[in-house]
């Protein structure tokens, strides 16, 4: 009997950790592990890149998780620069091709794992692809960005979309001494709060020395005799770029996929079942941005593309593929992130996610601190929250602030996945110290005005 | 048809916020309100006076949340200066003793709030109530210890006591630029933790150039021909002490109660029902630091002073008195503290508490860090959970780090609330940014290893 194979394709979090955890369950003698990955890397943190490329994080290499060479070591068959062209599932195989050496060949397989990722959205505009125009999704993204802002010829950078990648690399690219504009098609940033709360980035990404233009469809970008951008061009207006970064979005990675007939969803990702197999599939399974998973609040499939996720599907995927059992019931939609120093954090559900699910509710926006008032370095901290009408159930929350502001939204996380109250969440034992908190915790005080308000509306 | 009368014993955090509370349901003209307070301040922050000590808080009046006018202003009859000196069940009737003009007299009232507070363990020895010897429990306390502070002779303070007072004082005085020691009579500081946890306070406490000694029991504390204390002294040893600050403890000030024949706990403390009235009394509701809470994870009444649960039962008791409706349903035990840049957090059971009750558990200790490792300012934290055998529900958390460590203990507050099993936990859907967070968040990594040893456990 022929020891069984496990093909994996794609290398990065979700793929390699879904290998790597296969690999402890199951010991080469027993499982062949052969893994495809078309790029020159492994595991690394796209979330980082950012971060390395504001120059708080000093080179690439520190963005790496796992080397190649330390998964070969741990018998991995990894084939760098290697892109899956095509599945053929009645076929149990894949076919590959050796970026480098231009040869295709089969390589069959007992187990499946896609982990194909994301692309990014490039807008179909003139001159998206002009030198100076750049996305940061990959570890090469950023490395040309970086060898662009060396040689930059003036130093106006433009960001094109205001969602979290949009606010990281503007603070990324304020750090590098680059005067920044964020264009960004929705009426406030960071769509992913509701409006109101993005007016509250708005103003502090302007305070930060950022110009913000909100409701602006870029057109196209405008480029000089050598080809490089010179500026963004929207319906209303021009903005002179040196240099140029699209942060808006991605979609799921899904064309091998859907070539080979798997079942996508409504955003184009992969559908899976609680084990991470892809529905109708006993041998495939699917993980990471390429994916759309459940969301518990809604009840709704969403394509959510963050690396944390990612991990846990490939711990999942491999605990599954390697003999055990795992499941990944869905996310809540926890998502944080900063500009700066302002920290910005939501979960659960928008206003207009609640309404598109049927379901009403009623909203309340608090200020308070984020330690006690009285307390050096206590800062200013917005919380906004949703809760079902009759039921109270908690449904959303959104904050604002400076230092401690981010992970508060944890408390709301693990309060949506247990379907706590609002009224529940009035009596939350939460730390309390006055380095750490105001006596009732902002996210209390939310909580209270929530509940009274659901009380009241009946 | 005379008013209605609520009388209120004890103007801090919980009969304050039950009479503010009370107030808003009623007017002045429904219900008279009187508070009776033998101190001179209502409504401040008792765990501020240690920062007020070591000067990050500048003035008293910061940690004043309400003043007596301010109480007055919104029609509550304060009487400060004005201790009650017995209750009369039978007659409705609480007699008070104007401190000041030397009166007492009876006062009736329809409800009544017991909110009387702890009073601090006084060790039982000679020259504990010498000159330079502290309490830091009132604001008169924090007072006198400044003023001895200023005036102080030598630069050497001794704390009795590691708990969070005895840690946070240790700070102040180091900021207030004294050589400090701390003696224990338990084998590590912060008994709230286990001691493997305790152990790391313990090193960072010497590292912070604290002189930690444990396993002491104070025997005395001598005295110079100026009455003014020299040093402490244990059964080993004596250490030098230019000022000496008791962080040992409070207890239930229950006198009042117990000798008006109200039921009280095994540890002292009145026993509420969950609306906060007092086991077998329509019309008397007590909380704050002078009650036991009910621990949720234990099924056990604990005492547990702290200020923000004396806040949530003045606001349940105002509710209640006020014709409304709430309820406190108890604790899971969290509680946060810092010692210099040191943050220790726990929640809910410690190895002893859990063994107590007869439950049988799986301990996990695990080391991550507080933002990506590749992040600038990502510091190291340790995170200890315990989880019940077989059924893997989650029953404690203890965390030791830095900056982002403390706050993350309120992850497992909602999870214990929720009776979340380690399993379930693995899943939960964190705040993740690098900034923030590695990609497995550190509760989620102790969550992952608990529920691997819970399942081989078996």
């Amino acid at each position: 009997m022929s020891m069984e194979r496990l093909v994996v394709i794609g290398g990065d979090a979700a793929g390699m950790s879904a290998a790597s955890q296969a690999r402890r369950l199951k010991g080469p003698g027993e499982l062949e592990i052969v893994a495809f990955e078309r790029g020159g890397f492994t595991s690394y943190s796209a979330c980082g890149i950012p971060y390395w490329v504001g120059g708080a994080v000093p080179d690439r290499d520190a963005l790496i998780a796992r080397t190649p060479e330390e998964h070969r070591a741990r018998g991995i068959g990894l084939r760098l620069r290697t892109e899956v062209t095509r599945i053929d599932v009645a076929g149990r195989r894949v076919r590959a091709r050796d970026l480098d050496a231009g040869t295709e060949s089969w390589t069959s397989y007992d187990k499946l794992v896609i982990a194909t990722g994301a692309r990014p959205v490039r807008p179909e505009m003139p001159g998206a692809d002009a030198a100076g125009v750049h996305g940061v999704q990959t570890l090469g993204d950023g490395q040309e960005l970086i060898e662009t802002l060396a040689r930059a010829r003036g130093r106006r950078a433009v960001v094109v979309g205001a969602g979290y990648i949009g606010v990281e690399m503007a603070e990324a690219l304020i750090d590098r001494g680059f005067e920044v504009t964020v264009v960004n098609r929705g009426s406030e940033p960071m769509s992913t709060l509701d409006p109101d709360m993005g007016r509250l980035v708005h103003r502090a990404m302007e305070g930060l020395g950022i110009t913000m233009v909100n409701d602006a469809e870029v057109t196209g970008v405008r480029t000089g005799d050598d080809g490089r951008v010179r500026a963004v061009v929207t319906e209303a207006a021009e903005y002179p770029a040196d240099v140029v970064v699209l942060g808006i979005g991605v979609r799921p990675e899904t064309s091998l996929a859907e070539a080979a007939g798997l079942p996508l969803g409504a955003h184009g990702g992969l559908l899976t079942d609680l084990a991470m197999r892809v529905r109708g599939h006993t041998d495939i399974w699917a993980g990471g941005d390429c994916v759309e998973v459940l969301d518990l609040v809604s009840g709704q499939e969403r394509h959510v593309p963050l690396g944390t996720h990612a991990n846990k599907h490939g711990q999942v995927i491999g605990t599954n593929a390697g003999g055990g059992y795992a499941t990944f019931p869905g996310v809540v939609g926890t998502a944080v992130s900063k500009v700066c120093d302002l920290e910005i954090a939501r979960t659960g559900l928008r206003e207009k996610d609640a309404r598109r699910v049927g379901l009403r509710f009623e909203t309340v926006t608090i200020e308070s601190t984020s330690r006690a008032g009285y307390y050096p370095g206590s800062s200013p901290m917005t919380v906004k929250m949703l809760a079902e009408r009759r039921t109270g159930r908690l449904l959303g929350v959104q904050i604002v602030g400076r230092e401690g502001a981010g992970k508060r939204v944890d408390i709301a996380a693990v309060a949506l996945t247990a379907g706590m109250t609002v009224e529940q969440m009035t009596a939350l034992d939460l730390g309390y110290a006055p380095p750490f908190s105001p006596v009732w915790d902002p996210v209390l005080v939310a909580a209270r005005k929530a509940a009274a308000k659901v009380r009241e509306a009946g």
